[in-house]
Order: C-alpha cells, then structure tokens, then sequence
C-alpha cells in the first residue's frame, strides 16, 4: 500500500456541500492538518468553523492560498474563473490544485487561461455526489464513500499532482474513474444536468398556478421523488447549465420531442403508442436498476 | 364511535398493490371475514393466496362477486367498463361497489352506463397511495396510513353505501376526503400523471441511445428519484392518462412551454433567467414541503 500523503494546509475555495465534506472526510482519514475555509457568505464560514469542518475562515482567496499543499475549489462553476485569476500571482510551486465543478470543458478551458504556468499542477475532477442541500451545514464526512470520482487529468498535468489528488479522493471512499472533459460533460448533461432541469420545470409549473397550494396539498410519494432534486442550489444549477449548454440544449431539444410524441399519442387517444413508450422506460429503467446492484 | 361493520364477503377484482393492500388492511383491522380475489393472471391470484392477501381465487367476475357484502374494483380503469358491463347482472341487491382507479370522471360514466339500476350502490373512490411496485407481492397493510382517500359520491348514491365505503377506508387508516370529479381528475392530472409522463419520457430518451448503458452506470441519486416512478404499470397508466387526456394534454402543453422557455435562455446564454426560473422553483418546492410537515 501507498504512503498516506500528509496534507499540511487544506484550501477550500467554497464550503459548501461538496467542499464541506471533502474535508472532513480527509480530516477522519487524519490525511490533513489544517483546513482553511474561503467563502463569500460570513454565516456559512461561522457555520463551518462551529461545526469543526474547517479550522480557520478567510474571505480573501489569494491570502488563503499562500503556502497550501491542496487547493479545491469548490465554488459554482461560473466563478472559477475569477478564483483561478485572483489565486495564481499567490500559489507556491508545490501547490496542487484542483476543482469539484459539474462541468469540464469550460473549468479546464478557463484553468488553462488563468492558472498560466501553474496549469500542470491543475488537476480536474468531479466527485458524483450531493444532495438536495447545500452549505456547510449539510456536509458530512461518508457523502463520497462508493461514489464515483472522475478524474480528468490533462497532457500537461504534473504526475505527482494527480497523484496527491487521487489518493484524497481515495481517502474519501471514492472510487477514481477517468473520462475525456467531452464524454464526460455529455454523459453528465444527459444523467444529471437534464434531469435537473426537468425537475425545475415541473415545480416551476406547478408552483406558478393559482391553486398551487391546493394542488400541492393533494400531491403524493411520486411528484416529491420527482422534484427532490428542484430542491438544489438555483445559482450552482444556472452555472452548470449555462457551461455546459452546448451539450444540454440538443439534450433538451431530444427531451422535449419525446414529450411531444407522448403528447401526440393522447391526443389522438393512441393507447398502444403510450404504452410501447412507457414499456420501453420501465424496461430501460429496470436494466438500469439491474446493473447497478 | 360507529360500530364497525362486518363485510362477510369482499370481492377484490385485480389483486394489485392497490386491491391486495386493501384486502390485508381490512383482514388486520377484522373487518371482513372472506376475501375472493379475482384476476386475469394466474400465477399473480396464486401469489394472493399463498401471501394470504385473498382466500379464495376466481377467474370470472360475475360468478365471483355473488352474495358480496362491497365489490373493489382495483383494475387498470380501461379495463372497467368491462368489468361493470359484466358484473352487473349478478349483484344482489345488498352489494356495494366501490373502485380504486386513478380517474374519476370517466370511471363514474361507464359505472353510470354499464352498472344501471345498481348505480346508487356504487361508490368512487381513489386512495392517494402507490409505489413503484405492482402486484399482489407487492402489497402490505399500512400503504393507506395516513394517505388521503378521495371519495366521490353522486347524487344518486346512497348514503348507506357512503358509509360502508367510508368505514372500509377509515379502517385502512386513510383520511377521507370529498372531491367533484373534475376537480379530482384536474388535480391528479398535475400532481401525478403529468410526473409519470415527465419521468417515462426522461428514461425512454435516455434508455433509447445506443451508448445507454454506459451513460446510466454513472448516473446518481438525482436521477434515480426523478425516475422512480417510471418504473410503473405501463398498462396501468397507459389506461390513466388515456382516460384523463382532457386535463392532461393541456397540462404536457404548459410544461413543454416551460421547457422551450429554459431552452431559449440556455440557448441564449441567459444565467439570469435560468436562474429566477431554478430559483421560483426551488422556494415553490419549498413552501410545499413545509405545508406537508
């Protein structure tokens, strides 16, 4: 077995959900010393601090950097390029950095700009995992164990930083896997980004009626499944759609076909169409179910 | 407190998860002394009977509810014009019937048509209760604790039938509730048939692409909720939304503007729209679920 690495300074850009848990996962592993917290809402590092998920709050990312073996940057997708610009003038030679984003192509994109010569210690990821809550408040410290954990490193990517990386996230309980920046944003647009906005859209719907309450009040186990995700960071959610809309857009285009050809079977009160169409998912869905087991 | 009645004879005709939860409720609650379970599935009515769920298994409805103190119609509803048509002629005069099905106003005009003069011994019914699952092996006596049961009597049903019904459910441990039949099938449509159509469609896009499998082995918990219930009857709510398609087609036409409505501003680019979009959704959810408390 390998070496746990000792992790002297933690930087978490973003203590949230995903930031949250990272450390204190690694702080159960006993894998860091020190956690720093960095984040743009004071209640949430207070939160953080009282709850021992970080061990010292900054709310300015250059002077947080200074000196940290591992930097996540755990913030929404669209403000990582405004982190990696103010963090670069500050990182020492040995930092490590690397990133929780939902999307890839645009948060390499922008770490390539940004980051400049500091790239190759750069490695991108995406921990698949979460729930509905968001803040520090909802970290705990098994939200990775099992999970997957992708890993993209790049050509330019420094052997040791993935290595540092990948034996956190290892600490975490997460299994690594490694996907190109594109497969990964399309698989993701499709079991993930879509679905949210699915989601989204049916509360939206529904909550925007007059008799919203009423029609709420009478709603079951199946909407509350439904919509669980809807429940998610509305800012987190708009960055991942918006940086990953090259994907999503002909996801959707697909998604609201599909509904279209369900509509147009009610309409002509085709029964066998429905129900070929309603077949096909629950087998899909039952495959699916099968193989995960 | 009323005396609880005894139903000497209930006939449940289609022993699913709905007509077998019924059943083991009212036998743990003593309230019936022989359950006869009818079905077009042999090896589902052995099931019933070797669970317990029924005593006694028929093939024919008509010979089946003879002497029957209360009749539960629990098939899919496209299957109970039929099913009224051919019971009809051999009710005793005594027998109350009731039903379980997902939409009412269709069910109340074929039972209005077929059941004739027994028509003010019928009694509409639909218990807001279901899971993913189906069949008499799926069924247990607590499914209707708590849920509401919405009952939805006519002008010409008799008060007496009312009442056998009312008891039967009280003793599931369900709340009774009144509704009009439009109002019940308007709501139903928005809070759980539009959600089986939206999930259906997600998974059958999904399960449709040749790279699905690969793309599901990484999906997480997001999308395994917001597709739990495609993993329902096909048959079943082929039938549901075929029935409700006056409520329900407007309804997909609203949320299918609401999906081309996120798609334009994807397309455009437009975080601050996706985002009051993601946002009035989320605090609908919200305000939702803190009425449920």
């Amino acid at each position: 077995m390998a070496t746990k690495p000792r992790i002297n300074k933690l930087v978490v850009i973003g203590v949230g959900l995903i930031g949250g848990s990272f450390a204190l996962a690694l702080k159960k592993a006993r894998m860091v010393r020190q956690v720093v917290g960095v984040g743009r809402s004071r209640k949430n590092l207070k939160d953080a601090l009282r709850l021992g998920v970080i061990d010292k709050a900054e709310t300015d990312a250059a002077h947080a950097v200074a000196g940290a073996d591992l930097v996540l940057v755990g913030a929404p997708v669209g403000q990582m390029p405004g982190i990696f610009a103010r963090i670069a003038p500050f990182l020492s030679p040995h930092t490590v950095v690397t990133d929780a984003g939902s999307t890839k192509q645009d948060v390499i994109k922008s770490a390539r700009k940004h980051l400049g010569a500091h790239f190759p210690m750069f490695v991108p990821a995406h921990p698949i995992a979460g729930t509905e809550h968001s803040g520090a408040a909802a970290a705990f410290p098994e939200l990775f164990r099992d999970r997957n954990l992708i890993l993209l490193p790049q050509k330019e990517t420094k052997a040791a930083a993935v290595r540092l990386v990948r034996s956190a996230w290892a600490a975490c309980g997460a299994n690594i896997v490694k996907l190109e920046a594109e497969e990964h944003d399309e698989i993701f647009g499709a079991v993930s980004h879509l679905p949210h906005v699915v989601a989204f859209a049916l509360v939206n719907l529904l909550g925007q009626r007059r008799d919203a309450k009423r029609l709420l009040g009478f709603s079951g186990g199946g909407l509350r499944d439904t919509v669980r995700i809807a429940g998610s960071s509305p800012e987190m959610w708009r960055d991942i759609c918006v940086a990953n809309r090259g994907a999503l857009v002909p996801l959707l285009d697909g998604y609201i076909s599909e509904l279209e050809a369900a509509r147009a079977s009610l309409a002509a009160g085709d029964g066998d169409a429905l129900e070929s169409m309603f077949l096909a998912a629950q087998q899909a869905r039952a495959r699916w179910l099968v193989k995960r087991k």
